[in-house]
């Protein structure tokens, strides 16, 4: 029986998700649980203090230092990936400063300079690195070309690290602790992009404390629109003494929001009770029924190391062409990669999963495959 | 008979209200009607094309021409007013230009320098005016001290006006007219901050385009979450030239949501059948309660003519005194107002109704103030 | 004797000045002296480190640190007042601060927005005061009304004294310390802009550090252009914390010179044996003499108290226009001023005296005012 | 026979370069000759109008019209190469543009991020290439890579080429024309660091205006100091639509200079008579001199083609140490290879020579080189 209008909607989990089909854009292009829309209905009440003091604000506060054992952490929302990014960043690095990332980090391709906007242009230094992953090698090269003390050039300003990273791989923590030693010898900070975190997290099967500080994370960005939120990010200081510095960054950049309460209210549900990491679960999951399907055929070839829920695949562009006509979504990669061309030559698909990828799109997608193709 | 985890949570207009008292701080301190939560919940439909390429956004900017009778208008949202206030004049004003606006403005007093950040250090010329209003004498004597066409000085870049102001008194679609008419003699484009757009055109009773566009205002932050949406603005260009630029400006400064069709779902149904016109009814009409209760004491003077949903009350100290200790939550004006001296001096609290402000927080309100003091 | 090209040039002293007149515009209107270009031409000798690695650099700093009593302080070359200015306040104010300064301070009249542009988007709060002069009281209030720990506005950044004042008045080092003592309470820095720096400290009479760092200057803008170079001013950091930022900043702000020998050249021989100084005191002296003219007038009024070598003069418009036909040259005040209107309502006038400022020309000047005007 | 003080030390040519020994760091190291001096003592002559204003500079206006051929050219003059590359950059380039450049290019490795900082955080795109210089495929793939239109990426903003470029090597009319037709395709704007343009012209013997707006160039660094001005560099605007941007920017920089004829008396001597080509060619005498000196040695190997005053040679590590004891001043490329190692390993000197690089200067350097190395 309804309950008036609004009711039905929130009733997500039954039968909408199957009517997306197959959709591998991004996490991004999926809703949200019902347990947030709920959260957002138990927060809409009455009047409430706005800008970050509602009183589920104080709750997150405490369910973040709780789950990442760090009493002293300062927590704050956001609603963009590219805001925690570039915020955080800039809370950390000069206007003259070198941020040390990876050639293909979200930072330096899909945020249209939002990292040099607000620091006040600084230069985004590229490392190169197989899987989208930079080596303690190639980042000792990158600090030794980059960080001669002169006034000629940017000085090192920040390593910016992302896990998941843009290619899917993950950094284990011993991973990022090599890399943030590296960053500590030369007093850099080490931001992380945790756009994916969750899904990393899950997948690494450590603490959130493991992969982030104790690995020598000092800023961390915690995504939450890709793994169920509407459009919420926590930023997350390990070391507090940035934080005010943030918070008028934050308002300056018009990112405070004054009814804040319904930003709290889904980061709170999504801590709460680990939904956050059983959402990124079910999306890693997917994703490896997936792989498994993808490596069962002689003419596909996935790029790399899975890390959690996003691949690569090489695959004969007529197979590419069939997926497309029976309404597979996927970006082709790198962006300017073309569809057209010979039907024999393979180009590479990314496929991304989410907390709402049904058994039943990952089987469709499969089957929308088609013959195995000779030349794959 | 509740349908499930959720559903009484949206059933915010019978209870909810009262429990939350005298709270007259900011309409931004409200929640929103049972009409957005159903929107959010019926937007949760599976995946869906991201970053303003949903099917939604399209309603909303067919709502937008068609309420705002400017077929060619481009439309585009982001979730706070200052972010929608910054980018907009950022789009219109060089770095060297000069931002022609009141001295009480929100941008000036209230966004922590947000548009010297987006405009690269744009400076904010201060016109005075009596209650929030910038009279035509007073532009035309700014322009004449600010206009010079020197390379020395910052040059004239636009006038912003503030509609509400921030007085809470109104301007009439001729008296925006007779200020846009001088900036466009210098060819200046106007911007109209509209963060309580709504409760000037209801109040005013003119139709949305005379009290915009056809008053001269090229581009306008046109206000929802003050009026009922969790953090939902539109800009809405009625001369699109300026229209990439802004997309590329919102992205990098991080305003451009992934998740962007709960946004739209928002807007959508509040521009639906004319619910947002309602809810700035009812908070104008809870503010002319307010207004007539004051007016029937002795001790309370109201210093500027309401213009919608916002009073500025001056009364004895005292009265603040007891209103306060009664729970009622106001600012008092301006900011740096000391609660604390001698009871019979007059202090001026700032009280702001929403769309849920009931009749009986008025009557609380004014019983509260207690017996009618002397010396008002 | 001539001795090959070139070196008429250098005989300045005898013949040239006489030719340009009446010219009271500024004093950056003037040449150098001699001095100046003889030494340039002996530090054009052969190769030279650049970048400020030259060892006249190494002479100027020490002659800074020597004058001031200042063994700590960190001096920096640039060729404009406005860069030296920008980057200065730059270096002790975040982009979200607020910079309390004169509401007829150079950096916020004629400097195209410089600072906002330098710190990225700081807000320069404006105090009135009669004769460009800050009073402790005015400052105290715009420190309490600028000052709130709140995140929706800028944050106190920094005070910016500027002696010379603009209107030509001098503050003494009681008065720099007052309102010294005001920002320091508040731990804002405080900045001189000492484009006429010299003038105040000569007509002053006391030591360099009485009227800098003993009142409680942290940074100083030290002028040399309109006191005999060809465009060197000096950055005085009497507390070197900030010295490496700032040296980052000038060399991005593209301030930093390669031939840096040629500024460090001028500025060592206009601080040897008190140049410096002893050109002051020709300004001043010049002003002096044309205020003992002027003050034997009935149809002259001067504005302000003369602080060194500036003149605000009310004239009789009729008066003006004879002064004008004459060839004086200086410019009208308030910039907008008209030089046209009824001859008998008086208008002011701007007159600027330099090293090498004669007495004829104010003979000339005093002469070309003509009869006393009835209504002066 | 000295005519008094500072005639000395303008009789440069005779006897002071020798005593600079053999210094090829930079030609930014070099003084000025003779008339740069003689033209400094004429222009300080009394009083003169400031900012530009100044006669001389109508002249030097003139001069570059006519030595370009370019009628309806804006000239305007700053004193750093880098001053003059970041404010035409930012004139034609917008904060989410990205400008295409050599990864070695001055602005990328030399300018402390200048670029990012007054474009407001433009990305510099590097392009790579042998021996300094982009090519038309590298130039086409960059575009392809970066041209989309899409609002996650900076859009294409600029050009931006150098002549000589950072490898001392040359682009002829006919190289620069393919790249800015490939970009004019794009609609963007070219820009040209010409730092070295005299070098480059006099030594490819065409017409300023075939190097220049001919082959695409839009505005022109054209650099004075590297060719014997003492910090003089003029920006030409082939197209003047921008130049009143150029100039409001250059203002708020803090780069125009009040004495601003101490400028225009320099580039107005540099550019009569064709004594900046004079100065050019003997830069590049020199430098063809000592080309031919290494290229008689077994053990010296230039690295790229001579464009004009720039070498690059390989030598063993013990040459080089022979050389630095016999004080030969010179940078190893690149700017972090090390002086240490073994000493049959060969690394790189990059060898400047300028206008007053004398034949002896060669002569001891060559000398110093030594016997030849076995293992060179």
């Amino acid at each position: 029986m309804p309950c008036g209008m609004g009711c039905q909607a929130l009733d997500t989990r039954a039968g909408r998700a199957q009517r997306a089909g197959m959709h591998f854009k991004s996490d991004n292009a999926s809703g949200v649980p019902q347990e947030i829309l709920a959260a957002l209905g138990a927060a809409n009440d009455g009047f409430a203090p706005g800008y970050g003091d509602d009183a589920l604000m104080g709750r997150v506060r405490a369910q973040i230092r709780d789950i990442f054992e760090a009493p002293q952490a300062e927590v704050f929302l956001v609603t963009t990936g590219s805001a925690a990014n570039a915020l955080a960043i800039a809370s950390h690095c000069p206007p003259w400063g070198a941020v040390f990332c990876h050639a293909l980090s979200h930072i330096e391709m899909d945020e249209c300079g939002a990292p040099e906007f607000y620091t006040g242009g600084a230069k985004l230094m590229l490392i190169a690195g197989e899987g989208g992953k930079i080596t303690p090698d190639a980042l000792a090269d990158a600090l030794a070309r980059g960080g001669v003390a002169s006034v000629h050039q940017v000085q090192p300003g920040l390593l910016s690290l992302t896990n998941l990273t843009e290619c899917g791989t993950r950094y284990s923590p011993q991973e990022i602790a090599a890399l943030a030693d590296l960053a500590k010898a030369r007093k850099l900070p080490v931001h992380l992009d945790g756009a994916r975190f969750a899904n990393a997290l899950v997948a690494e099967g450590c603490s959130p404390a493991d992969i982030s500080w104790r690995a020598g994370v000092d800023v961390l960005s915690l995504g939450g629109t890709k793994n169920g939120l509407m459009g919420v990010e926590a930023v997350v200081f390990f070391d507090p003494a940035r934080a005010w510095e943030f918070q008028l960054r934050r308002k300056r950049g018009g990112h405070l929001l004054s009814k804040h309460r319904f930003l709290s209210a889904q980061m709170a549900a999504w801590l709460e009770d680990g939904l956050w990491l059983r959402l990124a679960q079910q999306a890693n999951d997917a994703a490896a029924r997936l792989e498994a399907g993808l490596n069962a055929r002689r003419d596909a070839r996935l790029r790399f190391a899975r890390g959690g829920n996003m691949l690569f695949v090489d695959l004969p562009r007529a197979a590419h062409q069939r997926l497309k006509q029976a309404g597979a979504q996927y970006y082709l990669w790198p962006d300017h990669a073309s569809p057209d061309g010979p039907p024999d030559i393979a180009v590479t698909g990314r496929l991304v999963t989410s907390w709402n990828t049904m058994p039943r799109h990952i089987a469709d997608f499969l089957s929308a495959l088609g013959p195995q193709d000779q030349h794959g």
